[in-house]
């Protein structure tokens, strides 16, 4: 039984950190820190073996992985470093040739400057998704595999301006017959992986595979469908710090966050209207929580120093008994794609497992992983990694 | 239906600032934020009215309550407003009338020092213990009072060094019998109103009531029991993200704390007998949630400045994949008499459900409240008020 | 000798403090912390006497100065307490009196709907500039003012567009003949003073009196006149750190700011014109100090619920020897006018004392009060210190 | 001309790190960041280059500098990397085989722990005096130098408790002589030096070499001699910041530092002995700089994980007009011996200058370097440096 996984963006950080995790876990060179997978009670279901977990995927850039990893380890922050990326180098090479030119389409103008020949202008949407369909089918063949994941790990784009348009299957198969204009790269690809019945994962921002038409598509093949936005750094600590508030019922007046980064992802992100997209899947957390709205500002901010790490601080101001006010503040020091590769593969192995026992659909169980869960409210993290292990420990008593 | 509260330190900042927050309430001209029972499910249940609590005390000074709360008025910190304290000040008037001198017995040096003309030498401890009983009493029968709740407030005393000596009722009431030096004052409140079926709370770090001998006598005469030590700052805010970093896997490497307070606590605290006893109630927390043991120091220092504030700065130093190491950083500006009182006036309208239910013994539903709870090992602030939320419901739904 | 102070803005927060700080340190209730010319050298100078200082000025709002400070004081935060306020509300109400209706032209959107009735579009400019000198007029004749000085302490205008249009005076007298739509009030304010021989100080971010016109008036007429935008905050931290990096030669990477305020000048500032202005004087000084350009930006959100408090967040990151790379972090939460309003006061007795020793133009002696000190390129707040220093000495020993 | 740099510690983080970026800066590989000679105006002096310096030095472990540089390496802290630890490894193996084994007299419990056959209970002190003397011939005669500096390297001694009693070279002599239990190792070592004429830095807090009687040996040998302890981390920003919060007349109510570390240092001054010698170094910075007494405590923490890192949490509250309390707060996160190491050369080379100009006894110009400068009162770092630019030009124009 093989598991292939097929990452979109697979040459960019979080995407290049997740293979070369995997593949070093394989070597022995590096433990499960980071994984949740690797934890009670999920660590005693059957879940695919990270050593036997085969990678490749699509890109728009011409970067090899193994170039990428290069870049993070001379840079000196820690992530990958020398003696790691030696073992690993000839793997990442072996799966570079897997991948192919994907498709920039709609994702804005900084990622489309990015691209270097991908598909964009010249075809139209029936032919990307004809395309990348085949892409998806030529892995399975030349590997082996039983079972494809398909993970969006590619750059933010701006969000869909209408995404009502898109609440039926036949909507989004009639907009991509009629070449639509709004129709980004994301939905392509979810579409193309849920019509052949692959499980799919959006890490990203991107609201176009969330859309109910695709809900549609992955209910009528059975077939598991979880997103949104990886959840890694400063709305990770919100979720665990919110519920406290909440919970003391201390009355939160402002929570200002603002966060400076210097990866590929933050230059991205410094284009305002991709900036859009990621600020609003940040929003509705505070309240649903809080059971109220607040002021609460969310900046983000490129600083090349940082290379791939981002700091962010919080600044929480609310009032307690007797109208006192008073403020928590937080900085996080983390390294996006450390935070974030560990959660592409629990999220494989977790999908995997849910498509092995037939439960397709939204996976709200998955919900503790992403800062916008499809089809879930619960924003608490302690709750929503609870309805993880309940799901774990049901798989265990049956 | 009459609910008196007793509180052993009735002159404190913590003490006093629950009563001028009750009456401030019972006035209107503040609400109940910071509350935990003013939340839903808690806010259904038939607790005593705030506005119906009857207070009265023990306290070592003779400084009064009006006195304490002027002080802090003055310091400027935002507490206690001028204008709260001129509508409350005829009611802390009346209810330091009530404030009988306690017993200063084995509290150390600093505590000591500061009581004035308090029992603590010539008398025996069954004196003091006799003493204590008629106190109770009389506040009962001067007050109409149906059920009294009483509540440890006062300054930290010195660990118990052989707290293995008192894990029977015979063993402690044969100590107080032949005036045993080492029973400090905690111990003996907390016998003479289990004794006589007044439900007790340690809402302090003192050890003296949480010996084995004082639950037994709880549990056999059926009264609610519960404490230690007030969760309010900094140790709130540990239980609340540590869960994050062991859900996620990471591993925390180090958890330094510094924490500068400048009331009457932190001069006590600088006294190190007093502040062993701070910071070992704050220790286990960590290990229990995390599952393996960490390096993790816990400073206090008093700092005069800050009046009744406290200012923690939290370091955790992180390691996630591949072995990336990061931090995250916190700073807690929190005004304590304002975080804890509110606590203390939901303690005792829950103590006082639990009793009216025939609940007696350790109350684990109350376990949120405490860095230390009496009986329960779960530390992960969320279950913890998963365990309240429950328990409301049980009796909503009963 | 009477000294009169003209503030522009004299209603708002800095100009209100500065006059309920100099009345309540005529009163005897505070005492003349955080004012620089109380302390050595400055101190023995023959300075006007902050208790003899006679207050008036222009504003666009209607609400009192009473009524600002009452504001201040009921929001909390601890800057001016009820007892000092009814001390000095005899004196606010007095000096309220004689505040006269300014003019808002070119001041922004934001800032021209606070006004009420402020002069703006029907009046042609050189009837706005005659009303103003008559305004200046009328108070020096009733207060019976020997010297006068102008403060600017307005909200932000967004910057001139075209400075360089304004380079000579007679340009400006010629712009003003002729109603130039491009001259914003704080042009007016200055040239009315400085033409009638009264000093001038812009304590704000505003350009409109920084052009090389107004400096050959101040030149000509030799009345003081220096600016631009009271340090008081990150800048001023700033420009005490930043010197330390350079004097070390350890390399400043980047240095992120984020300032969060709650007051008008947040809500002025929101407004993104006049955020320009703001940000503009704060970015030379970086790469001043350090001699090299560096990664520099700087964020202003508005939070109301920080009232007239402003918190900035100050990320350094750094490399030093062996290309490690390092980082300090910085808050600082300060109250905004009680860190200006003291240097107002500094800062007309410094300029009446220049004015008295014939002592025209620039003042390069002030440029530690400034964050873009006219005429002035040290930027090193020591360095600026010690060319007051050095002025107060020479001034001491002659 | 040779210039020998003789180190005491040399196999320790500072010496390590300075001896291995003096040789990558040989090779090359690595710029002169960090380092204050490398500024303008003391670049333009004629200081001994720094490829040109011969090392060597005396420590009290068996680990070889290349095994310490190794460790900081494998440490991912990023101080050293792989690449350049291959570039000067030759280097270092060569420069090791000069260290010669130390004295530990007297230098605390944990550091004797360290020390493996380093000479302590068998030698009387004239013995271990002579011993130094002729390590330091030997290295002269067999490396030809020219001139010889003595840098003190080492781990914190416990402060001498009656350093009054060596006020005279006489008085240090006779302890010498009479083999006086009390004078701890770096009053010998620098008594060799000073005593044959080898200029002598104090880079750390140990109070042996800042005794009246070898001040008086450095006078008559017209020999310079400066210490005392590098300000590399928190007492650096300190000595930044204070004059800031004077020049501005803002009242420092209280200044609370934490720091944590996790090297060699950290767990040696983890013993109490050793960490007040640290703290009373740091003490009268403040009160020198504000004038007056302020709450001002110095925590230091081990905490392994740190590694060769440092983090100093510090906390400002301040008061300033009308009494407003205002909070500053500042974190460091610096690399120990990246922040010293650059400035053992500077010393070096500065010293050897002031040597060549006959130029003996305390070096003012340097005191910027120092945390407790030997005969300067001055704190001011901005006046500090301008002491060594006035210095340097002084020369320039010579």
């Amino acid at each position: 039984m093989t598991t292939g996984v097929w990452i979109i963006g697979a040459r960019g950080n979080v995407a290049s950190v997740s293979i070369a995790g995997a593949r070093a876990i394989a070597h022995g060179v590096t433990d499960t820190t980071g994984m949740v997978t690797a934890r009670q009670p999920m660590a005693d279901l059957t879940l695919p073996a990270v050593d036997d977990l085969v990678f490749g995927g699509h890109d728009i850039r011409t970067q090899s992985i193994e170039r990428t990893i290069e870049a993070i380890s001379e840079d000196g922050g820690g992530i990958v470093d020398r003696a790691t990326l030696d073992v690993v180098r000839e793997d990442l090479r072996e799966i570079d040739k897997r991948v192919r030119i994907g498709t920039a389409r709609r994702c804005g103008e900084v990622v489309e400057n990015l691209s270097e020949g991908a598909t964009t202008d010249d075809a139209t949407l029936a032919d990307i998704v004809s395309q990348i369909r085949d892409d998806y089918d030529a892995f399975v063949a030349e590997q082996d595999i039983d079972r494809l994941v398909v993970v969006n790990a590619a750059s933010t784009e701006p969000p869909l301006s209408n995404p009502e348009a898109y609440d039926t299957l036949d909507a989004v198969e009639t907009a991509i017959e009629t070449d639509d204009g709004d129709l980004p790269a994301s939905t392509l690809y979810a579409y193309a992986a849920l019509v052949d019945g692959h499980p799919y994962v959006n890490f990203t921002p991107s609201t176009g595979s969330s859309i109910d038409g695709l809900r549609e598509l992955a209910e009528e093949n059975n077939v598991p469908h979880m997103g949104r936005d990886g959840k890694t750094g400063e709305t990770l600590v919100k979720s665990a710090l919110a519920p406290m508030f909440a919970g003391r019922n201390l009355h939160v007046m402002s929570w200002e966050g603002h966060n400076i980064l210097g990866n590929q992802d933050g230059l991205v992100l410094e284009d305002d209207a991709n900036k859009a997209g990621k600020i609003e899947s940040k929003g509705t957390l505070l309240e649903e929580i809080l059971g109220y709205e607040t002021h609460n500002a969310v900046r983000i901010d490129y600083t090349p120093s940082l290379g791939d790490w981002k700091t962010a601080w919080d600044h929480i101001h609310f009032r307690g008994f007797l109208g006192t006010e008073m403020k928590m503040q937080f900085t996080w020091e983390g390294a996006d794609s450390s935070l974030a590769a560990p959660l592409v593969l629990d999220l494989v192995r977790l999908v995997a497992f849910a498509d092995e026992h037939g439960e397709g659909g939204t996976q709200p169980q998955l919900a503790s992983f992403f800062k916008s869960p499809d089809g879930v409210d619960e924003h608490d993290l302690s709750r929503q990694l609870q309805m993880l292990y309940d799901y774990a420990e049901r798989h265990l008593e049956a």
